[in-house]
Order: structure tokens, then sequence, then C-alpha cells
């Protein structure tokens, strides 16, 4: 089965989109802590930037003491730090999702797990000084296009994307080198945000602009798209999408899978959580019903994601049945059996279903 | 031709949309200060609620020391205030835009002037004590159903509103007369909010609730429906609708009139602000190319509209022309040639034609 679906992405890679480009890893070829660069998923919005190193520059606006505008080279000659952090669109599972949503219709393989290096974003912070009115940071792309859901801006806007002030200088990377290489085009050359914890969507791409803002900031890609609804004793109130859900996806066995009927077999797959540590994952191999401890593989690694494995004693009887998996974390927070409506085609973090048939 | 409107709708109102039911004035018969009751426009978003007066409760809820809950009595028992504010629809105009938008097909009519008498919604908070963390106050209606517009929250949702506690605590009044009489049930039977100088989104009718909070509050009536993009050297951002927007309006003659050649034609109308006094209207027969001081008509009160009147020599040669008014106000602010996109379907003050008939 992994074999076939290999054959029919020969890249590797599952197009979601042409153009602009967008690509799932097929997660049934998960075998690695670290996503190979190849293998991670791309997520764009508008098309890709073409960026020479030379001509770009990192600018930094708004409520600081000193505006910047970084060559490369200054950035690079800064002091670097290296994090492994995985990142999850916060579509991803959007498939999954009954009626089917608009968007992009990503399985389960809009996530991966890299090694990132770069500045953090405290530093340059720093370097520009500041205002006391500082609120948040504008992270904006150089990627542009016209917003596609109303109500949109007029004409063309860039991705773009703020943080809490505390988020920006806390643990904020601006990357340069993804799995020890430059950055690829694809992946946000010359730089990218890293937002650990977050989901994918803060990770801007193509990073040009810096704004410090004194206001709230409220933009497209954080309140018409990539938003959801909050309940608290209060009427629904819309939410931009920050931090990420504890969540397990089974890697193999895959969706229509054939296991071998009397067998053991591997189930494995990854989990990941946001500024916790996966404290458990269990699996279900009747749809829920019952669930087994897996095994967690490797160490925990703040913010990145955590290997496991359970070993399934499959019935000798054929027939078909349901695989599932869930996390839960050092916060004790766990998955939901069911998606959350207030939630809309994002945070997909229920238990998602494996059919397989044993044979 | 006005005369040939008014049998089209014998009740004297355009319907816009039957259930919920949403009427225009037909802004041609405009005669006086006032706007009478049953000429004043109605905006519902969901059915009309039934409401017993005996059953119904203003529940005060929150960030306060004492939460309430108010009969109609108690209410009423308040210290009244009176004051004549007009309202306009933020979406009033939207016929005018080209390409056609979303939403009801509002011509000139979805704005009045009444007198409202009700009790301060800052005496009401009062006396339920506000916490030191009251940010904004959310006004909700008994009226719900489902949100049209993706994004949208799960299930049914009440029609509501927040204000910034500084708006909330000046000039809101808690209204339950409009015109001398108990409110009607289509215009908010028993407690509607009257907001002056602001759009009538945040006028909610059937009011039920407030809920002070001590976060900003982000509803679907301010967020994905009723707001729109500012851009202040930044990446857009999605703002509430608020304050309204300084603007006059031809009421005579109507879009298609005919009006007779070599004669002398009253062309009047209204026009209003936010929190200021209208300083000057003018208007141009010519299509914008030239514009002549119209006369104000009465004295100026603060948030109600102001009549206006200019006396056109008509050309004694038949053709057709473009007529269009526009305001000036005491803080300099004046109507726009066109209209704003990042406004979307909202804030439509640009100058308007009326295109008539000269024979």
């Amino acid at each position: 089965m992994s074999k076939a679906k290999a054959q029919q992405h020969p890249g590797g890679m599952i197009m979601r989109q042409k153009e602009p480009v967008n690509l799932e890893m097929p997660f049934g070829s998960l075998d690695s802590f670290i996503t190979p660069t190849e293998r991670f998923y791309v997520r764009s919005h508008f098309p890709q930037p073409t960026i020479r190193s030379s001509a770009w520059r990192l600018k930094v606006q708004g409520a600081v003491d000193k505006p910047l505008s970084l060559t490369l080279r200054q950035l690079r000659a800064m002091p670097a730090r290296t994090a492994t952090v995985s990142m999850e669109c916060a579509g991803n599972g959007r498939v999954f999702l009954e009626p089917q949503r608009e968007g992009a219709q990503w399985e389960a393989g809009a996530v991966g797990n890299a090694e990132w290096t770069g500045v953090p974003l405290a530093a340059v912070l720093e370097r520009a000084g500041l205002q006391r009115s500082a609120l948040e940071v504008i992270l904006e792309g150089a990627d542009q296009g016209e917003a596609p859901k109303a109500p949109s801006p007029a004409g063309k806007i860039h991705y773009a994307r703020s943080l809490p002030l505390a988020k920006a200088v806390d643990d904020v990377i601006l990357a340069y080198q993804m799995n020890g290489e430059d950055l690829t085009a694809a992946h946000g050359f010359p730089v990218r945000a890293v937002v650990p914890g977050w989901y994918g969507t803060a990770a801007v791409k193509w990073l040009s602009r810096l704004i410090v803002t004194s206001e709230p900031y409220h933009g497209y890609f954080q309140s018409i798209d990539y938003s959801y609804w909050q309940r608290e004793g209060a009427s629904p109130s819309l939410i931009p999408i920050t931090t990420g859900r504890v969540k397990a996806q089974i890697a193999r066995p895959e969706s229509a899978e054939v296991v071998p009927a009397g067998r053991t077999y591997r189930v494995h797959g990854a989990a990941w959580t946001s500024d916790a540590e996966i404290a458990q994952v269990e699996v279900s191999t009747d749809a829920g019903a019952t669930w087994h401890k897996a095994r967690l593989l490797g160490e925990s690694t703040r913010n990145a994601w955590r290997l496991w494995e359970y070993s399934w004693a499959v019935p000798s009887k054929p027939g078909q049945t349901t695989l599932m998996a869930r996390a839960t974390d050092s916060k004790n927070r766990t998955q939901p059996a069911e998606h959350d409506e207030d939630h809309g085609s994002y945070l997909i973090h229920h238990w998602l279903p494996v059919a397989v048939t044993i044979r």
C-alpha cells in the first residue's frame, strides 16, 4: 500500500494545490524523528516570491527607537540558536471533516519536525529598541496577492501575522537554516519565522518586515482566515489561531491498508503538543471502544514531536476495523472524540480514524 | 414621481427582505425633522422575537460587583433621558456600489431621526458596580439564529455587539420609547440601545443582556460582519464599524424624476455626522463639476440629522443631468468622491448620484 502510494507520488509528496504550491508528506512514509526537508509540507498562500539574498533586507519598523534594515549578512552575523521544533498546518486533517470544508484537503501530512537555525527574534527587537507602547509584532512576508475570502481588503496584501510581545521576545527564531542547510525557496528563503508551539500560520516565510504595533492587529490571516470561535460564558468571540493542540497521528497502518491476520503489526506514529511534554499515547484498534498504551520512543524535546509505537496482535479472523490514536500531555490536555464545530476548518485534533482490512 | 412610488408601497415603506423583515423609507418622502415611527427603517438579522413585557428581564453580568436582573418596571422607574438621535444602517446606500455587493440592497432610506427616551446605560452599569477590569460592554439581543457567513460559530447565536467602556458610560440610552410612544416590536420592544453618533449596528434591539467583559470582544457582528479594513502604515487590520461618517443625502428630486425645465426646483434633503456639527452642505447639479452652498434648516442638534434645501434654477434646455450633495462637518471632515474599497459593503458616504430628466 505504501509502495503503491509512493508510486502515485514519485516526488514523495502529495500535491494539494499546484499554484500556489501546496504539498503534504504522505504520512505513512514517516520513518525518522527529523523530517527531511524534501518531505516537509509546503503551505503557500500566494505565488512564491523570488528573492536574491544580496537584495533582501529585514526591515524593523513601528514602535521602536531605531528602525532597522538588516542585510542577510548582518543577520547571520548575530548570535544564532538551533532548535528542533515541529510545525503543523492549522488545517491539517481537514479531509476528515464532514461535511467537507473549504480549503486545501489536507490528510495527515501537513506536519513536520525540523531542526531550525537562526537569530532569536528577541535579539533583533532588542537591537531596534522596543518603545514602551509596544504591544504586538507583525511578521510580514514578501509574498503577496488578493485575499480570497470576503470581506477582504482592497488590492493585494502581504501574508502577515502578529505575535503578542510576550511570545515575540520568548522563543521565536528568525530561521535561515532548516536541517543544517540554507532554507529552500519553498520553505521561505532567505528567512522565515519559527514560532515554537504555535500552528504554522505564524511561521511567516520570506520574512521581509517586522512592524511593532501599539494597537492590537487584526490582519486578514488572523481574523477572516486562521481564526476560530471561543465561548466563555458570553457570546462567541473570534480568536486568532495561536498555540497547537495536543495530537497523536498514526503513520502506519495507513487508511485502507491490508494488514495480515494473526500476526503482530507495528502501529507507529508521532505525537506533539504545545509548551508541555507528551505524557501518554494510546491506541485503539476497535474504533475507540478500548485503548492501549503505546511506547514513547527517544527523548522528549520541548515543542518537537515524539515518535511512538504499539505492537498490535492482529486478530486471526479477517474483516474490517478502525484504528485511532490519542495523546495526553503533561498539562493533562487530551484529544476530544469529536471535532469542535466552533473551530470551523481548523484545529482538527479529534480521534482520527484509520480504517483497515484484516486479511 | 413621488406619488407613483408611494403607490408602489402602500404601507409607505420599501421591502428589502420579507423574513426577517427589512424595510426602508422611500427617502423621497422626507418631509420632517423627526422621522415618523412607521417610516423609520427596520433592520433585522433574525426573526423578530415575541417578548411579553411582564416576562422580560435585563440581565447585567460579567465584571460587575452585583449582577442584576431588572424588570421593565424597575428600569422605567430609573431617571430617564430623552434625546433626538439619528440612526443610519452601516449598509445604507449599498445599491450604489459597483459591482453589486452581498447584503440588503439599501437605497437611501435606511436612515432616520427619532426622539428616544430611556435610561442612560451609565446608570444601569453604576447600579451593577463596574469592576476595575471592565473593558467593554456586550449588548445582547433576544433575537437569535444561525450566522450566515463563514466562518460562523456553531448553532444559533444572539445578535450582539460590544461597546468600549468609555462610550458605554458616555451617552448611550437604553430606550423604551421612540417618538413619545412605547417601542414597537419591529423597533425592539421593550428596550433597545441607542448609541449616538454610531451606525445602527450597535443599536441592539430586544435588549436582554449586558455582559461586562475584561477582554476585547470580537463577536460575529463586529468581525465577520459589520467590519472594515483600516490601514495605518501597516498591513490592513479588521476594525468593527463604530462611528458614523459625515453624509448628505438628497430626498428630492429622486432618481429618475422628471423636473420641469426653466423653473426653480427645491432640492432638499438631510445631512448628519458623528459628534460634530454639520458645517456646510453643498449641491452639484452637474455631476460634481461645480458645487453650490445649500441652506441649513432649523437648529443644530448633536447627533441628530439636519435638514437642508437648495433652490435650483433648472436649465430651460431639456436633457439629462446628475445631482449630488456633500456635507462637511465642524471637524472639517467631508465626503469622498469615490467609495473606499477597504470599507467593503459598508460606510457608503461618497457623493451619491441622483440622475434626473429635465423636460
